[in-house]
């Protein structure tokens, strides 16, 4: 079964609540999930909300990162979307895991684009 | 069962092939649905391959909407991801799905963020 895109839903859990509010760290963080499962960085937008919790999405031109996050809750939400065989969104999906210090997590891999032809 | 974010995974087939490669007519696309359900629109970033395909983000108080297209398969994936109870994604899945032309489409509610607490 051949999909246009690999997209991989993470449900972290339990994580370290201090740097779910640190834009920087959360920058550094996408961008180090990006580098080492191998994507091209196109662009990125990061935004912190009042009193708290940031949203930021890292552009690849294999196609995404993004994460919500929700500190007072110890909760992230992060999506993989890539495209095409020449990276390991498992890679980027650890690497988010490790970072944020998420005690409980879960990944679904989604497949998009299952076309006809 | 109280969840912090609502997911809709959107699969767009047999789509307009013209308009699936026009930067500046995905981009209206978009920020027309994030109107439509309400979002309030914090930037974007929308980024044409060669020889096709665009992939665009609009980021929302609310989150996020994604579009990835394939002009060559009159493909797109899109994600529209809200919190909260002041947006109905579903009017902006109904955008999408009205403005790309899509023939056919699926679309997935997933729940974000089921907290134990």
């Amino acid at each position: 079964m051949n999909a246009l895109g690999k997209h991989l839903l993470l449900e972290l859990k339990d994580c370290d609540k201090e740097v779910l509010n640190d834009i920087g760290f959360l920058k550094s963080a996408l961008l180090a999930a990006a580098s080492e499962c191998g994507a091209t960085v196109l662009g990125e937008s990061f935004h912190q909300f009042s009193p708290q919790g940031i949203s930021g999405v890292v552009v690849i031109a294999e196609s995404h990162l993004f994460i919500h996050t929700w500190p007072e809750y110890g909760y992230v939400a992060a999506d993989i979307f890539t495209c095409g065989n020449s990276v390991q969104p498992g890679k980027a999906a650890q690497t988010l895991i490790r970072k944020l210090g998420a005690k409980s997590h879960s990944v679904v891999e989604i497949q998009r684009g299952i076309l006809d032809t």
